[in-house]
């Protein structure tokens, strides 16, 4: 059985993502539809390449999915229709797709043409369903579209790398439902510039030299627990999507707070890492005076 | 396989939905449940029979839908089960249908008799659930109910006319996700009336004199795209449920804004057309001084 | 079809949801999942038991019910499989399931072993899923881990009663979508120690000596329709849970007000009911100066 999933900025209770659902049971009867997120903000692309981007490869070979974000078609915001990862997705060519795409290379992209004349204010419905619902009955792309060589870049989704790759420039991408602090930071790309140097990472007025494996790697469980005061502590690691993330221990706007609300963190904020020279193997005889040891901090 | 879409108040994060849920598939294991939306305002029935009329028609012949708003029994409040359009509706006598049907008349009205003694004060699990499955399970509507003539009625659906047809008083039934205001003037109703002539539409000091085909209709795209600023731009037009909508171009309320941030606009408030005389073929010798043609707008 | 159903504080827009559905169906194509929230507040342990415990019965037998709420495993928070009234239940053993289990013994509980040494910070898509997904195709518990005899308890979720069982001192554990307030205090708990007396439940200033069966119970329908005044009237009942709750009639924060709002109630607030002696059956001679009987409130 097919499925199909759901990426929008419909919310959460008008009848898009309902009326959307219905006309796809209407095409196929046989049919797994799954929400991925309806909750995206209205019109944030980068929220949406950051939720698809790490939602989909969960799900099933062969899955489709439908991204309804920014959609409606014009001169400037093609529909288009990609297959990569064995995955089909189907959106606007409004660059939702360059964060997957900056990691793993279309096997095949086109441009829809199956408009009619009519245009349409609720191109998901109208356009997109069908796209999705031609590819579940095991149609091609190439009956849909017409195949163009590469999707329109988003910015800023790379961090930024000095010359001497001594410090890299990131920023905030997304802030989740615990309010922890999401940069555009990943893993892969962090480990290939740090080469095992040591690190100090810096936010608003914060300083980190440790990435823990996970949240709770900063509590110590030899201390009763009725004495200990570890929510609320500061931390960073690498989330389950390999983003690096500032996060709170228990995080809760509404309780102990969050990293966005308690450091002062926002989209678009920047997070940086420097690297600090190993002094046996590198030329550099002495640390720089604002940088600290390891050991300084724990 | 059935079809049993809800469309609730109950929220996202009680019991109730997840409850009902487990209710249907306790009563039928071969069943599609979809969620229309659970998030509608506590208690608010024009909002619901809005939600409702957008989105049923989406969904294949013999869906059931369940709408679970304001729907505890009591002497003036009863369950009723309508079948219209070839679909069929469990709901509370409490006005939520007479948006749709309004439109299309309902082929045949019961009012649900199968309660037993003990009051409930959980009717959609215990009432619209049962007769939900037994619809499903291809049951007539007359086994669970007797028939009554008609629905009780919500005022305001439509709009007002004046008797010389030259101006519809209408008012905001709905803000979407996205800060768009919806009014209760529809594209047939208001070119029924219109027959062609000009007009102004007017939102507190807002006036518009052309409602678009979709939103970036109101782009110019021979201007690069760096020196555009649409953002922001309020625009009409006639939604995807062809009702009269006043938008902003890339509405959001966290960022550029929305009708109903921007405008002021709220529930109820009035949305007014004047219809102008066509100078040629009418007896008006001139337009009333605060009546502007077109070509003064654009 | 095995049914899975997910509970969790993920929120709505985050991709943790969609990936953990994937997940599933990446294990198994022929399954039910249903969502019972997602929207539990972040790391409240409370509210997820109060959320699990009334929805789950509604599940036909069999189902498995994966429970995402501060499920990071460290030494203090093993994860755990149940097995009771014949569903499934996997969650951390963090105190969600002692709101059940203080009701209903259960049958098994296991502390799950599978994990491999990675450690994960996406625990329920990286083990809470295998353990369902073995569960769903016939696996047994013994299979995922060793026998444990009883579970972490969590503090006040049943209330306190005074010796000569003349008050119960109960607080509130959650407050609803439309604003209710939901106490510790169930029916059962409540009728054993009643005994048939007349009470008086007291929240801050307010009193209340009536249970009412439903919410428009307070409505008096002899009256016109538009003569009455009940939509805001407050009133106590036992909800569709069983549980002792502080209502408002057609509770909506937006207008009328809730119990929460219009009270000032909030999570952990003390709700009492005092037991008055029978005067006839008892020695009491008298009731206490700020005791009423119920003729003197109705």
């Amino acid at each position: 059985m097919a499925i199909i999933t759901l990426t929008t900025d419909f919310g959460e209770k008008d009848y898009f993502a309902g009326a959307t659902r219905g006309a796809i049971y209407s095409e196929l009867s046989d049919v797994t539809i799954v929400d991925i997120s309806h909750s995206i903000s209205p019109f944030n692309i980068p929220e949406a390449a950051y939720i698809i981007q790490n939602a989909y490869s969960s799900f099933p070979k062969g899955t489709i999915h439908i991204i309804g974000i920014d959609s409606e078609i014009n001169p400037e915001n093609k529909h288009i229709a990609i297959k990569l990862d064995d995955h089909y997705f189907i959106c606007a060519n409004n660059g939702i797709m360059s964060m997957i795409c900056s990691e793993i290379a279309p096997e095949k992209i086109v441009e829809i043409n199956i408009h009619d004349k009519i245009s349409t204010n609720f191109p998901v419905l109208d356009v997109f369903v069908k796209v999705a619902c031609h590819i579940a009955r095991g149609g091609t792309l190439d009956v849909i579209g017409k195949s163009i060589p590469e999707i329109k870049p988003i910015k800023n989704i790379v961090p930024y790398v000095n010359d001497d790759k001594t410090q890299i420039m990131g920023s905030v991408i997304y802030i989740d439902n615990y309010g922890n602090v999401i940069t555009n930071i990943k893993r892969n790309f962090f480990e290939n510039i740090q080469k095992g140097r040591a690190y100090e990472i810096a936010a608003r007025n914060y300083k980190f030299n440790k990435i823990n494996q996970k949240y709770s790697d900063i509590v110590n469980f030899d201390i009763p627990e009725n004495k200990r005061n570890d929510e609320g502590k500061r931390l960073v690691l690498f989330n389950s999507g390999n983003f690096l993330e500032i996060a709170i221990y228990k995080s809760n706007n509404e309780t102990v707070g969050s990293a966005a609300s308690l450091l002062g963190l926002g989209l678009m904020d920047t997070v940086s890492v420097k690297f600090i020279p190993d002094p046996i193997n590198s030329d550099a005889t002495e640390l720089p005076h604002n940088i600290h040891k390891i050991s300084d901090y724990e």
